[in-house]
């Protein structure tokens, strides 16, 4: 019976890890799309993204795969089956419950549409034009109700969507996090207009971009970015993509007149890209090979940005490299107007480039607008001024033009309806985890002062890494930290330094 | 019956371009591979590049895709199919029926050694030890052996790897070629050595790498080279891809202190590119879609390089230009100085530096070298020896290590066996097609000197490459030139050309 349940698991993972290759070989077309890809090449590149789609769905919902699994599961009760197996077996089963209720026509429709809709956006983009994008879009939205009713739900079509990217979120779970956002923020949002503002002119001098990109190098070397198991790029838009645990790209962008662009993007980017290789390789192509969820990725990429990439005893080892670099344009500047220039709080138009503070605006403004289309109550003809009205609303400030404004976001283009509400997730947990390794790493802050990153590194690989996908993002953070999301705790870290930064009149 | 033939051919379409879009993936990830992959990713790399041939392998050797062009071949006979869907079908037929032969697991086999094998060159090549090498290479000779063994022979198992590049070639048309390189090439040789010799110093002296790669893309503009349908990378080993006639990569390598290593790389493997691009869209991966044969391929890299980049009239208009980009080291130098250093011709080492009469030698070499190993009269352990003594031999030079020896070329590691002699195919082939463009376009000569290519590129649009596969190599010669290989054209072209180079003494 043992042997029996051995040979059905090497059974169950050669299918599971061929379905993975082909994944991961359109994780590649996506990444060479997105950053070396000539014009051109869009249409053959969708058709070829749409069927790599497809095959590795037929596999994954064939009745095999499910008589598989369903031996497996049966086997294993007699077994000698490992923790670990147990896990994939188990997480495997629900992905394939799950797989199986969209059709491969839908698959296919999707992935199609998802291509044509990128290029539209880009092509939008360019042209500064939302309705370029528009007829797309509506597209996209009618397919993704599509999408959720095909999945099915109990009180929200925008459930069923969430889930895809948070395992067990739900709108009942968002909305009391994102009360509190429209009623806590504001209050320390004014707290800071009432104090002395800070400048971030000096990012905005001139930064060659060669400087620019050695300087990310050297950051993403210390913080422990494998460069024989990964790489960065430039795209239009950053992103972290892999094609196993021993290949992990990275992308940044550059902007000579602003260095604020490139430095966190990549080590935000970093933060992901070390998440991925921290991922089990023993594991390729199984859940408990892949990461825990958006949220929890999205944490580990705000952790390095935010916690560590713009505290002062981050600076206090980089910012001497740093004016190294840029001599010219920093030499001059006390370390401590550089700390302050980078947690300038201000409210602006571009979520990616936003403070952490008022970043929590943009991913609400986007979470009420996704929610609206996707249960009918916003058309996308409605969404630039719905959008543009949000912005005044929450930000005080409305978008000049499109690019600006409805348009600087890839998601919508690609698909991606529930994915917002994990970056404030992701940064809620990255503050719990933050604030528990400090709790249990010994003179932390003295590590993070000389540039010593392994400590850090080997907490969150030891911690949140290792387990891929093993536990929710809650079980996570409740085996780390004691307890689930608890945004208070993010409140406090906000007041706590941007108190200190703004302390009022 | 039409209506029925028509359904029949759109399910043959879809078929053999969902195979195509696996096979063009694998394509992106094999160019990923040789240009952008950091070093650990090559484990998954190899498993990802297996899977997606096997799949695609699975597609086209299916009972049903069978069936399907049985069902097509019996249509057509009473349908109104166009002479392009009759040479679709026959040739997919004849596709199919190679394919049958060989079983899955050998292609995954063959894939995954492929990827190790390559994997080991480079490893190799690093350690300049061919001893490391070696077991990959004993490996896949057996298998290469095997592969002839079921794709079946009459007379020699070499013709059967051959078949796979050069549709319709085998030993006895070789034989005679290789007889006429082996008696007369020499003779040439000696006279040439007989003569003045011409310096090639004026490459070797300090060229800036951008400025290189500047030329480089300036030239391939130039020759019509479309970079929104493609684009040039670096890369260890200079090749040429394509993911569809839009989206076509080429790749160059550069060295600071010897500028003909990019130069002659760059023109030739923009060749490539140019017929790749010149094939028919609409004929998306079906046989009409693709190349007639790699010797056809190769009459277009050869002809831009040799018969076009080597030529006065090319310089005439390039030189200026090139003086420009590096004034430093060629400011002083005279035109005809610069056109006799293009074409010097002295026995060396690498192949793909050689100059364009001693380059046969180097593909006669390999020639005999792997079809002794496919015949089993020579074996691996030997083959450095083999490999030293042919060259002392032919070219009257011991290469001093592995790396410029026997380590050279990466095509074994590949499991390309057979694919050498395309090179000399292409080669003469490439002087036919020139010498008829010159006799069928209107001042063909006064077009190259004012680097005006389009009336060249227009001529092998509509003679070569618009009919993809349609004809075999014999066949399309037949069909431009009015009759099949004639390597005497070759030593006519080489006799004049270099007579006037070397005049003797």
């Amino acid at each position: 019976m043992n042997n029996d349940f051995r040979i059905l698991y090497t059974q169950f993972t050669d299918t599971a890890q061929r379905a993975a290759d082909l994944n991961f070989a359109s994780a590649v077309l996506g990444w060479d799309q997105e950053v070396y890809m000539p014009a051109k090449g869009a249409d053959a590149r969708g058709r070829q993204l749409a069927t790599l789609t497809t095959e590795a769905h037929k596999i994954l919902t064939s009745e095999d795969y499910g008589r598989l699994l369903a031996a497996l599961v049966t086997a294993a009760a007699t077994s000698e089956a490992t923790e670990d197996m147990l896990a994939n077996i188990r997480l495997s089963t629900l992905d394939y419950e799950k797989n199986k209720k969209l059709p491969a026509a839908f698959i296919e429709e999707l992935s199609l549409l998802t291509s044509q809709g990128f290029n539209a956006w880009v092509d939008a983009r360019g042209k500064n034009d939302f309705s370029v994008f528009a007829p797309h879009l509506e597209k996209m939205v009618a397919l993704k109700r599509r999408q959720a009713a095909l999945y099915g739900y109990t009180t929200h079509p925008y459930d069923a969507l969430l889930n895809e990217y948070e395992r067990g979120a739900n709108i009942a779970m968002l909305e009391p996090v994102f009360e509190l956002i429209r009623k806590e923020l504001p209050l320390i949002l004014k707290k800071i207009k009432g104090s002395e503002q800070v400048s971030d002119a000096c990012f905005k001098t001139n930064f060659p971009k060669e400087n620019q990109w050695d300087f990310s190098i050297k950051v993403l070397q210390q913080m422990g970015f494998d460069f024989e198991a990964g790489r960065q790029d430039y795209s239009e838009h950053p992103f972290t993509t892999s094609f196993s645990s021993s290949d992990v790209r990275i992308t940044t962008r550059v902007d000579e007149h602003n260095f604020a662009s490139l430095l966190w993007s990549s080590i935000h980017e970093g933060g992901h890209g070390l998440y991925e290789q921290g991922l089990p390789e023993s594991q390729y192509g199984l859940p408990l090979g892949e990461a825990a969820s958006l949220g929890i990725h999205e944490s580990q990429s705000r952790l390095w940005e935010n916690c560590i990439g713009r505290s002062k005893e981050f600076w206090h080892y980089f910012y001497p490299i740093l004016q190294q670099h840029f001599p010219d344009s920093l030499g001059n500047l006390p370390e401590h107007e550089f700390y302050k220039a980078c947690n300038r709080i201000a409210p602006s138009l571009i979520r990616t480039e936003a403070d952490e503070v008022t970043y929590h605006f943009h991913v609400l403004i986007r979470y009420e607008l996704e929610k609206a289309l996707i249960e009918g109550s916003l058309e996308v003809k409605d969404l630039r001024n719905a959008w543009n009205a949000a912005y005044t609303k929450y930000l005080g400030i409305a978008p000049p033009d499109d690019k600006t404004g409805v348009l600087q976001d890839v998601h919508w283009s690609h698909g991606m309806f529930g994915y917002f509400p994990t970056y404030t997730l992701g940064s809620f947990y990255a503050v719990q985890f933050f604030e528990k390794a400090k709790a249990e790493i010994e003179a932390f802050d003295e590590h993070t002062k000389s540039g010593t990153f392994a400590p850090l590194l080997d907490w969150l690989r030891t911690n949140i890494h290792r387990h891929g996908r093993k536990y929710t993002s809650e079980e996570l953070c409740t085996r780390v930290t004691g307890g689930g999301l608890d945004p208070q705790l993010f409140l406090n870290y906000v007041n706590r330094k941007y108190g200190a930064i703004y302390p009022g009149q």
